[in-house]
């Protein structure tokens, strides 16, 4: 049975991982029969948005911490996970994929990324494990895979753009697709970045997670 | 196309609705073609849990805003809900049904329910609309629809008992499944209650999703 290591970046779209896209990628592991253990970085998140309003709040709040209501409490923290027992490994999008594992929402190319997250990347891709990127997250391919690297945000010009200029090759993808690249066992799927629904991200991570457990 | 109204207590098993259990009534709803909107009340939390180490914190978080989390910003306050507007209600389950939009978690069959909460469900149930309670969620049921409800909360002896005790009938239910109060138009199903894998809540949800179109 494939254990797959699942990286969140806090919970909810507008400063944490996005939450359906979260919560459909441990659905298909499941139901693909693979099994799933939930990790994150310990640290402070970027800031807190108030996701009634749309506009940040006064708070601060922990991205283990948060995570942990995506995990129900099953969780460890991301300098814990040693590659060596997982088969994959799969990050989900939200904007705290590009605030809090890396700057990108805030510097686009001239980012950098969470050492940690680096790290693990880099671990998983070395020794040749597949990693599935979704939605805004494969901006962290470029600098973990190298130059080269294909991968999708969906169709949005600047970001796609942003990861070409840091020497990836961005390929143009629709919300119910993935883009493969065997070379680098790295699969990407556009979901928020395009979906309109629910069922289109259902419809691509599901397809993302197949993909994954057959890299395997 | 059925609209269904969808109602939380927050974000987080611990301290607000279950979020595997939100995502995926939202899931079926639309993969089963209807559409949803979601609600929750405008009042503060009982409490925060830091869902990492299961512990209290010291903030204090409102009901409305963190169930936005998971709606991604698409919610309206449970004092909006025109039920005229709407051919369904569902509930998922997590213990800020329990804390939140009532007091049975410290109560037990003492419990009062929100007045808002009440008033929604009341109207739904009178005006012969079907409702749908996960997980925990059936407790409030014997006190909005009335002695010999017929409802499940899975097999846990304690909380069928207080059930019992409000006037309810407890049909004991197993994860995969639901039981249907045809005459009430209520539909319930055991989800984390029992569930020891998401894709069991899956199934369960599933069902309950469909007996309410169904019954729409």
């Amino acid at each position: 049975m494939k254990k797959i290591a699942v990286v969140f970046a806090g919970c909810g779209v507008m400063d944490g991982s996005e939450i359906h896209e979260s919560v459909i990628t441990l659905l298909h592991i499941n139901r693909q029969g693979a099994t799933y253990q939930c990790f994150a970085p310990d640290i402070q998140q970027h800031h807190v948005i108030n996701h009634a309003i749309a506009q940040p709040s006064e708070e601060t709040r922990n991205v283990f911490v948060e995570s942990a209501r995506i995990a129900r409490g099953e969780i460890n923290k991301l300098d814990q996970l040693n590659p060596e027992n997982f088969d994959a490994l799969i990050f989900p999008g939200g904007l705290g994929a590009a605030k809090n594992l890396c700057d990108f929402a805030f510097k686009a190319e001239n980012m950098t990324i969470n050492k940690q997250v680096e790290t693990v990347i880099k671990a998983f891709h070395e020794s040749g494990k597949p990693v599935g990127l979704i939605c805004i997250s494969p901006v962290l391919a470029p600098k973990t895979f190298g130059a080269g690297v294909k991968c999708t945000i969906g169709t949005d010009q600047k970001t796609a753009q942003s990861i070409e200029k840091m020497g990836g090759v961005h390929i143009a993808c629709d919300v119910n697709n993935i883009v493969v690249d065997e070379t680098h066992k790295l699969v990407t799927t556009p979901a928020y970045m395009l979906a309109n629904s629910i069922s289109e991200v259902d419809t691509g991570v599901g397809k993302l997670v197949q993909k994954i457990i057959a890299l395997c």
